[in-house]
């Protein structure tokens, strides 16, 4: 490494014995640095070079890590890892083994709390505030860093209006750079952008409405100012907020013009900031994009079909619709409990709400998933993306508790597409009415299927289906695209196995099941999802109920959070990878 | 009944022939109606008696069912239910077979949206709003009725956020009495406190800076004073709202006064509106106030416990803790995110957070019980009240998911003592710290022991217990209260059965599992929970993985929505009743 101002730092302590003069040129070398390694490693881009004057100020300014500092969402958090520890080991962000891409609190003291979903900062950096309180410290300092995008979800809400009546001494810095991972939508966005750098949103603002003194909104990327400010802040008592206005991709024109391709671009070029070309043509399609064009098509149909994405737009490809139908397509911001009772609502009154929302993110609004919509029967059409294993974002991101926690709802119907013309049936068969909610998951990433846009069928609902029935002994059942997984193990190996694909996890082919059970000994049932609670167990319950005799072995994500790595690494880790189920079927059978 | 105008009124079409000036005589008729059926029939009084005016108002300026109407949380609308044709079935309110005491769409026409948790009207209002948009129906009216301590709910933010930035015909009125079951709480509470009848708070005030048209303060009790304005909202477009005051338990001297209290008073009388006497003396304590007295003589000795309730105070008896040590317990409002977020922010500093949620509402905070707690392992306490059936608020109030949505959950110890000692000594071995989050869950109502403040004694985790041994075929597994049935109901007969307790759902007492199934030849798993991924499915898998040859059955909830009744009637239902787990012993052991 050429001996920089970078090349010197380890930790914040070396970086408070630079002078504030040579922050300006630090901050240039952390974008490079930045760039650099994102450039060939991928990861979050544009939001951690919006940041790199903060970062900097804030591990200046305050005492780190005794002072606490809270990154809210956290893909933003990549200067702050490499200026508190980890700059010899960022290049291995995001692999298996390597640093996490999101702060997680056993990788270092730094990272105060572990965040991978919206909006948490501010309660937890609340509860902490409140804990150095209580223990009788008052000079120990209590930060959240929070987007535009993610203050505006409830959760957000409730951490401010709780906060505002504490004399709890917490600072919240509003990064205001209008855009979250698409452009940030909402009456509380619109109300910030009347914001410029001086001017503040009214006197009496919202944040003030709130309790909080406010302060600024300043300029984000002047060091020399955010120093000043926060030397100022540091003595200020009880609950304030800092509004700085940045800009996402700060310092690569490319990453600035196109802040959404640019949030996490792939591989590029560090020098141009050009991408690096993508072998595109000729590939199997996303499983989103199998959904956000199929959707446009049946809404072109169909116009009772509405769509409504919680701030997914791009990543759920609902964006096709938003486009072509901007007064039926939704994006709500990162609302998932809202998305949820509006799609409640509008099914109320006949109209076909596909509410999309990745695995994880559902967990928001689980409450409203049971009371406002399976409790009223409502038959809202729930499209989950990136459901089972994610790959490099981790424990954070992956969709692995759904199948449970949607099995024990009544009145869903619980889907797993096998690959994406399924997918695209189910979607033309849930639009066409089933007096139930339902509940359809699918994989991040592309399906195998090149050919996909054929005419559509309907599905009947509840129905198994064998793909490959033999004379054996064994069958598997699989539910979603991991049997994939299977028909690849089961083309390698010479000994018989029959395989049967459930894509109905409820209701459960009952008929089929009594005749697998007759026809085989043994049971291998495999899902991407937790064995606890998943397809699984489903069919263990069903097989007690019906007095089976078979064998049954149950394969799925073990009962243990599963950190980052590629997908087919922790398939491998949570034995459902090709090679992984081969070993379990000659295991079983011989 | 007597020629009152309240006696020929059926439908709002039977009201909207009354003249405006007889409609506050009819207010004086809807209160004594309610106040004498309450009175005897028991239910929730105050915030009914706060919406008479309201109601009476809405209903007769507006065109219901065809202008929609939505109540939040529902425990207000009994003169609504009285004025939309269930005068006549309004003595069968939360009985078994008769009304329910909250809005229900397959009730009547006039209950658009079912509610029971808060803060989902503004949601569902506009999704109906924005369905008759795309409809081209524009004259349709949209309304949604939530109250101050609803809308400071991050969901309603959300809703509001979104409706902010849409030209949705839709009108919010705030009903503004500083008081939801508890008084309210938070800084947007306080900023609201600021508006008198008249006066609003500030210009540009919050709701006005979310895009909002904002109408009002003005008192809600008058009905001249309502009708006018309504009529004038009538034909203003897009989104608006109209702050109103009023008073909770408004009419009835004693609900004025004791506003917590007559929120669901149980019987009084209805002229004097005195309580009437309850037999408390001898009686064994209710779980909550085993909690609520437990945790206060566990904080006197460990100063690291906190307590947090998102709003339930008095429900969770946390007020005991609150009204002693009010800077280390916290009512939060209705934010359960904010309050599972808040004690995993405080776990990371040390303390000892016991977090006290219903079982129904911590379904508003799944995400961050999986993200932010049991992922960081972070040693929150849950203590889950109202788990399983809770009688007569019915389907919106059953705590009867949790086992299946929190066994699917890595690092979780869930756990359902057997008795008031139990919880007892499971609050105070979780308070010595486990190194992992825990999840207690004890039910609505009174235990069985009236001595239960003896010492305590630590529980080894994951211990089950033999409560009945006997030579016998048949063993019973039960966990939590639902126990006491099994106890009842065992010695009732005269066959012998063993009945072991398992405290500990996970971690599971694999060692007394196996010793169990080389004993018997028959297994019966009982809960008050859903058998969909409950404590019976969990018991399957671990027999299924240990090649268990048992005959195993399950009894629980079944699959369904279980509607309102007492909590012995609903345990018939589902087959859980003393009677009903007797039949079951008997048709398997004879």
């Amino acid at each position: 490494m050429k001996d920089t101002l970078l090349s010197h730092i380890e930790y914040p302590k070396d970086l408070r014995k630079l002078s504030p003069g040579q922050l300006p040129y630090l901050a240039q070398e952390l974008r490079d640095f930045v760039i650099n390694i994102v450039a060939s490693k991928e990861g979050h881009l544009g939001a951690s070079l919006g940041v790199i004057e903060l970062t900097i100020a804030l591990h200046y300014a305050f005492d780190t890590p005794n002072d606490i500092l809270v990154w809210d969402v956290g893909h933003q958090a990549y200067p702050h890892k490499i200026l508190t520890g980890r700059k010899k080991l960022f290049h291995t962000n995001r692999q298996l083994g390597g640093i996490s891409g999101f702060p997680k609190r056993n990788e270092s003291e730094y990272d105060t709390f572990g965040v991978g979903h919206s909006s948490t900062s501010i309660s937890a950096t609340l509860g902490m505030a409140i804990a150095s309180k209580l223990k009788g410290d008052t000079t120990k300092q209590h930060i959240a860093v929070i987007g535009d995008a993610s203050i505006a979800s409830g959760m957000a809400f409730e951490g401010l209006n709780h906060a505002g009546v504490t004399d709890a001494n917490m600072l919240i810095i509003l990064n205001d750079n209008s855009i979250g991972i698409d452009p940030s939508v909402g009456a509380l966005k619109e109300y910030l952008t009347k914001a410029k750098v001086g001017y503040k949103p009214k006197t009496d603002n919202i944040i003030e409405a709130l309790n909080f003194e406010y302060f600024g909104p300043i300029d984000g990327h002047d060091l020399p100012k955010l120093l000043e400010i926060l030397e100022k802040l540091k003595v200020i008592k009880g609950p304030k907020l800092l509004h700085i206005i940045t800009t996402k991709g700060k310092g690569l024109k490319q990453a600035e013009e196109n802040q959404v391709t640019y949030h996490a671009p792939g591989k590029f070029d560090a020098v141009t900031g050009d991408l690096l070309p993508k072998k595109n043509t000729g590939q199997p399609p996303k499983f989103q994009d199998v959904f956000g064009h199929t959707i446009l098509e049946l809404a072109r149909e169909n116009k009772k079909i509405i769509g409504i994405t919680p701030a997914m737009p791009t990543g759920s490809s609902l964006k096709y619709m938003m486009e072509e139908m901007p007064d039926r397509a939704f994006d709500v911001g990162i609302a998932e409990q809202h998305a949820v009772t509006l799609a409640a609502g509008m099914a109320t009154q006949g109209l076909v709400p596909f509410c999309t929302i990745y695995s994880t993110f559902l967990q928001r609004a689980y409450d409203q998933l049971i009371h406002d919509v399976a409790l009223q029967n409502l038959p809202v059409i729930f499209c989950i993306d990136r459901a089972g294993l994610v790959g490099a974002d981790g424990a954070t991101h992956h969709g692995v508790f759904d199948i449970a926690y949607l099995n024990c709802i009544p009145n869903m119907i619980v889907a797993a597409p096998a690959d994406e013309i399924e997918l695209r049936n189910l979607l033309y068969t849930a639009s066409l009415g089933l007096g139930h909610p339902i509940a359809i998951r699918y994989p991040r990433g592309r399906g195998k299927i090149v050919d996909w846009k054929i005419a559509m069928n309907k599905i009947p609902i509840g129905k198994g289906r064998c793909l490959i029935q033999q004379t054996s002994k064994t069958a598997i059942l699989s539910t979603g695209t991991i049997g994939n997984n299977v028909i690849t193990a089961l083309t390698s190996i010479e000994e018989k196995v029959s395989h049967y694909h459930f894509c109905f996890i409820k209701p459960l082919d009952g008929e089929l099941l009594k005749e697998i059970s007759q026809k085989y000994k043994t049971i291998i049932t495999i899902e991407d999802g937790t064995i606890k609670g998943g397809f699984g167990s489903v069919i263990l319950d069903f097989a007690n109920q019906h007095n089976f005799n078979n064998k049954i072995i149950t394969l799925g994500i073990p009962d243990q959070f599963i950190h980052h790595g590629t997908t087919q690494e922790l398939q491998e880790i949570c034995g459902i990878s090709v090679e992984e189920i081969t070993n379990t079927i000659l295991k079983t059978i011989r």
